[in-house]
């Protein structure tokens, strides 16, 4: 049969009763022939409850001891689920980042996988066992310290084992079912997407959508994992993330694939031309006014802003007024980076020779993604006049092969959303379910 | 100045603001000038509700998973711990018990120290660090894996780095101010002692004292530790157990030292007779009734009993009643023993041959303990007289060189301790206090 990770995040393993339903499905899996490696997060809330202790007693933790401290969460976690599953007759362990051999950086708390060498799990495997690996934290070989991935860091663990065991799917496990084409919060027509592209999850990721991590996608599109996003809870066939949409979903059971099936009757297996309609609220928009235009201005500006450790993501320039030979700059970077880039640039306004910053934190980036797109001429044509028609205006606009991004006021964010959403027909009949909050 | 091993129990670090107490005097002890390594508990009751957790899983959980579970506990506190000492500004690292050294064999649960390799705890003294070490876990580096030492961990992980390191003294931080003559919660005038040796020590601690453990102190007199048990809430100098009566004792801060010398007006320095009173309320007595009076009955009758898993405490046979040629035994246990142990005995009835068995858990053990026993004749008569004079029955008499047992109805237990602590003169004036739960 096939070589399954599949991985579980905070919600779907919150307390007893989910860690042991949990537990059913991973036996299910190893039951019906595959071998089994499982990554899971820390249970429900307890990485904040951690956060919350730390922030109790200093402001300023130690990273180092951040990450020992946050680990114990996966701890709980994994050997529960170990012990829910062995209680089930299906013999399973559990092994920290550490023990499973994922090896990393010495950056605590944003550390980054230099090799997983993953011994102990093949092992396990070999003895017909299920590997029961804990998410989001490594070790560093050079201190034998403890570290953590930081943001989509589970996912990435699962990734990652994926490719180094040469899996056949990796399952993320969360608590919608799966790739819409909106955030059904936002869009209660949203479609779930049967499949989906690397590069268009990538799109979706960094625009916004936040079911996958950025960097989780770039693992397996890098080692050509496929990643099936799916429902813990319902259980359903969810979407499934690879370059060859041509082929059937690897690893699913056989009440999976009759799911599957039924599904198909309904969808055309040609890619579509726009895989989804994402949305951003956690951006701010920086302006400044009256820079010299001259040749090299720009660069010193973003030099300065880089430094400050500031990731831009859009940028516009006006075009030069003749009578002053001044410009304006204005671009996007998140939110929590615009005080350091602030501060940056006002420290530089005698270098750079600027009149003045303008800072707004209340606009909403809408993102259109498709890989039909490059070959569909009126994309855009069709995207502004949804926007127009709904009264939106237009304050940026950035495009790459496969996605076309606009800002927009942050209030009129989600009804742009809807009615771009529905002029690129991607409405559905029925209404999408959400089953609680997102893990880790 | 001198290397000192502080251990925290649960109690004293049960929330953000007893944490921020113990970085305090972990604090105030490093900036004296000594070099300090502290090993510490799980906060409060995580313990208990991670067993709980596990207990909502599965009635048997693998012991190798449970480990891993249960060391998350000290993570946790060990982590947060190192934060709070930083954040006043001194230097402290935290290390699980693999991190630290703590080489165990491979029976989780109640895994034995087989070496203390502390190469990285020396070297964080080395650079003036404070170094937070996990209680109660270690690694069996056969398989790699995490193991628990079971009951006691905690003191005896403290005592094992003392012993390593080469520490001038241990010091067990609870939340009782130090030894006393008797459990203050059933004797209010029991008296703090000031020092106890390793074998009045260990004769306490095996007749029912908690407040260290047996294993701890037999690590502590096999190394010639020194072990300083006071109390982690009111920071006074608390009980040395040790074998050199006549020394100060190591490791105190200014202020301790004055308080241990305004102790000392009221104390005076030749050993005591008796050291104190301990109670034991966890036994039961069984008794076979109608054994064949020949050689080897009672060698076989304890064999089965040894291989059913239960640890004998007292043993009294009857006088052989000359017509029949039968005899009784009868013998106390830990009550947790006595159902495997019934169930050998019955099984065995025919092979040894007796009438039946009596069981019986309504019984308590009082302990009368004291290094200049051996020298005073007297001292069984006082105590009989005692019991006596109190209306109290004694059911079974034990003794070593530096102990006398009496069993005791359970009901009875109470007052008996009373009549002795009060008939060896052993009553303070003032009335000790308790503080609150035990740690582990």
């Amino acid at each position: 049969m096939a070589l399954i990770v599949q991985k579980y995040g905070g919600s779907s393993v919150s307390d007893a009763a989910s860690i042991q339903r949990v537990a059913r499905r991973i036996a299910q899996t190893r039951l019906a022939g595959n071998d089994v490696v499982v990554v899971v997060s820390a249970m429900g809330d307890t990485t904040d409850e951690l956060i919350d202790l730390a922030a109790q007693l200093t402001s300023a933790p130690p990273t180092r001891e951040m990450d020992i401290l946050l680990t114990a969460g996966e701890r709980i976690s994994m050997s529960l689920l170990a012990m829910a599953i062995d209680a089930l007759g299906v013999k399973a362990r559990s092994y920290t980042g550490q023990q499973a051999g994922l090896i990393t950086d010495a950056e605590y708390g944003r550390a980054k996988i230099i090799d997983v060498v993953p011994g102990r799990i093949q092992k396990a495997l070999d003895k017909g066992m299920v590997a029961i690996v804990a998410g989001f934290q490594g070790v560093n070989t050079e201190t034998n310290d403890v570290t953590t991935l930081g943001r989509g860091g589970s996912d990435t663990t699962a990734v990652a084992f994926a490719a180094a065991l040469g899996a056949d799917v990796c399952e993320i496990y969360t608590d919608v079912d799966g790739i819409f084409t909106a955030d059904p919060r936002i869009v209660p027509t949203a479609r779930q997407v049967a499949r989906i592209t690397y590069n268009e999850m990538l799109e979706m990721a960094a625009s916004g959508a936040k079911v996958l991590a950025l960097r989780c996608v770039e693992y397996g599109r890098r080692y050509g994992v496929p990643i099936h996003v799916r429902s813990s809870f319902s259980g359903r066939v969810g979407t499934l993330v690879t370059d060859e949409l041509g082929t059937g979903i690897p690893g699913l059971l056989p009440q999976d694939a009759q799911a599957a099936n039924e599904a198909k009757n309904g969808d055309d297996m040609e890619a579509p031309i726009i895989s989804g309609v994402a949305h951003d609220r956690t951006e701010a928009k920086i302006t400044v006014v009256g820079l010299p235009d001259v040749p090299g201005t720009a660069a010193r500006l973003f030099e300065i802003v880089a430094i400050s450790g500031a990731n831009i993501d859009m940028i516009v320039q006006n075009v030069s007024a003749q009578q002053t030979g001044l410009t304006d700059i204005s671009f996007t970077l998140p939110a929590a980076d615009a005080p350091a880039a602030i501060e940056a640039l006002t420290k530089a306004r005698a270098d750079i020779g600027f009149d003045e910053l303008l800072f707004d934190d209340q606009i909403g980036k809408l993102s259109l993604v498709g890989a039909g797109m490059k070959s569909s001429p009126g994309i855009s044509a069709k995207l502004f006049g949804a926007l127009r028609d709904a009264g939106i205006n237009i304050e940026m606009i950035t495009t790459s092969e496969i996605r076309i991004s606009v800002v927009t006021r942050a209030e009129e964010l989600d009804s742009a959303v809807r009615a771009v959403h529905s002029a690129f027909g991607l409405d559905s009949d029925g209404q999408a379910v959400v089953y609680g909050g997102t893990g880790r």
